[in-house]
């Protein structure tokens, strides 16, 4: 069984070992794969983005354990959730978001502390303390359903979904890959024939099929590897050229006649 | 069996991989986990503060190679440690200094490479050369006494345990993590009723038992995930606000009466 | 089986994880290892040495998957070697030049993208939709010859080996490791007996079989771990003392006399 670990604790501390560590201790046949762990520190968004857009890489049954988790120690809830095939072991913020968009239908349970995992829960360090252990519990066949009660409005961000308005779109730029092309949340259906989206004073105006179709130099949205609108240059950061950043609102107007 | 690499490496070379494949040639049913490669270099006191602070969660039988060696090619002895039902591979130059505190009693080799090893060993990659095919023996079931000649005098650095004289207590702080926590080798029992930190002409004197105990911006004493004393700032760095730096002392005073 | 992966795409973003999950679904047995993400973006060069530098560490029947790909949509072929009782999937850029160079046979064939893979290839992710899938089928058993047409042209870089010139030879440094050393393209045999190396102006002029050897910040030239030459500095970092760059090219005049 696959466990799949997508954090924000970095990969200098021992915090990844202790999850694993964890995982492994009580699961010892889990196969645990690395996604990532230098989501910025607390950004859900990016998180959330991240994990949709690579789980339906993993085989169907995989585990995906995702701790960003800025409200640990308050009273947000622990959840197991089963969607598409696959489950996730995460704090209830909207980590699940785009995995939810996607899917829609989940089976969404609270992991409630006292019936199971460690005897010894730190305030600070829950990914080991609750998070390693129930995924370790699923992976060793344990149902969710008997983790804790059932919950029924998991959180959603806003910015899973692009917004219209009139022959407006309000988008938001919701990764900044390592090339830095800027993935937004917008589907490609929210593009219409003729557009104009607006990122600090400069528009972009042309859908490129692939990287070569623009011009070195050019500015350009393109439907990205995860499905979505990404703005990109050819040869070049449209990161730096933008000068944009994560989490940026953007707007596209439609400009296509009798739309 | 797993075997759970420690070292100063960092993850942008071949090192790593030659050490993951060197295990893998050896031994293949081994699983081979990260713990982390990003110990700053030749930093022999955090190496030793995240092995102690994560070897546990790992399951007994666990085989850990920890290579943060400055001492390369000089006359430290390679050692094979056996402690808390888990077998150490490493220089003995004090990084099992946090892992011996919590047990004492150990059983301890020198790995003498005439024995057995790889029989062209290069003069500056002793992970890859002496370590790896260690590892990877005793996970094939190799008793570490075949190794070679019994060490009895494990090096234990000064700053695995707080000094205390008189009414003041010297401790150090042994590593700094993502968010910017002061980790200490502070035990709570190093802590009085009524106390007093001082780093950098700052003084720290409340201990919090979870973080939103604490005000906004406050500076405080909390028992990290670890069971060591970690100075910590309610929604802020304490390493920014502080100043501070790993290695850095500091003292602990106490000001309980009577005491 | 084991797939070990060299790339270029950084731990940050979803894209190993793709990879990894692509992997995974379809053979579900491999062991995937990473050898390392963080490759200069399209940086062919660093990548060849890396692969040459521990694919021999790794068992015979190991699967890499090596993916620096500045041409992706272009017309550059991607390609299944056999070689040295291993397989590598690539592109054919140059990637393996420092393993061929190594063992010089090699049965290659082109990755045929209309006779297997995903149905739906992107145009910019290549590493999910053609290499992992590629890398997939070979892991389950699949002959390399099955996948299209033979190649017998692998594309060679010219950096993989120095040029002789009378008394001179042309090497580059192809790699600076973290420790800062200078990894050049120079083998133990283009050294002569006496003989300078410049390099920004300063010369070298010592070959030395061990660190120790040196005196503390002495420059000196060492075969290093990989068997190839390298500039160190005894205590300090050869890239900093001389502000030497990747790519840089370097000359070794032979003193020797009657050479």
């Amino acid at each position: 069984m696959i466990v799949a670990l997508l954090t924000d604790f970095g990969t200098r501390d021992h915090f990844v070992a202790s999850v694993k560590g964890t995982i492994l201790s009580a699961a010892p046949a889990a196969t645990v794969v690395d996604i990532t762990h230098e989501i910025e520190p607390q950004n859900i968004d990016e998180a959330a983005f991240t994990l949709g857009a690579c789980y339906r890489d993993f085989p169907a049954g995989t585990i995906f354990l995702a701790v960003v988790d800025p409200g640990v120690g308050s009273a947000r809830r622990p959840v197991a959730v089963r969607c598409d095939d696959r489950t996730f072991i995460c704090p209830d913020n909207g980590i699940l978001s785009f995995v939810l968009e996607n899917s829609g239908e989940y089976n969404a349970f609270e992991i409630e502390n006292s019936e199971f995992g460690s005897t010894n829960i730190s305030a600070t360090f829950h990914g080991r303390d609750i998070f390693a252990p129930a995924a370790a519990r699923i992976a060793n066949g344990l149902d969710p359903g008997s983790l804790g009660r059932r919950v029924t409005d998991l959180c959603i961000l806003e910015t899973a979904k692009a917004v219209h308005e009139g022959n407006r779109t309000a988008g938001v730029i919701v990764h900044i890959d390592r090339f830095g092309n800027l993935i937004t949340n917008l589907m490609p259906d929210d593009i219409p024939g003729q557009f104009s989206i607006e990122i600090n004073d400069r528009y972009v105006s042309q859908l490129r099929s692939f990287y070569a179709q623009a011009a070195p130099g050019e500015i350009f949205a393109i439907v990205g590897s995860t499905g979505r609108i990404e703005i990109s240059v050819y040869g070049g950061s449209a990161k730096d050229l933008l000068g944009a950043d994560p989490g940026q609102r953007i707007t596209v107007t439609n400009l296509s006649e009798g739309d």
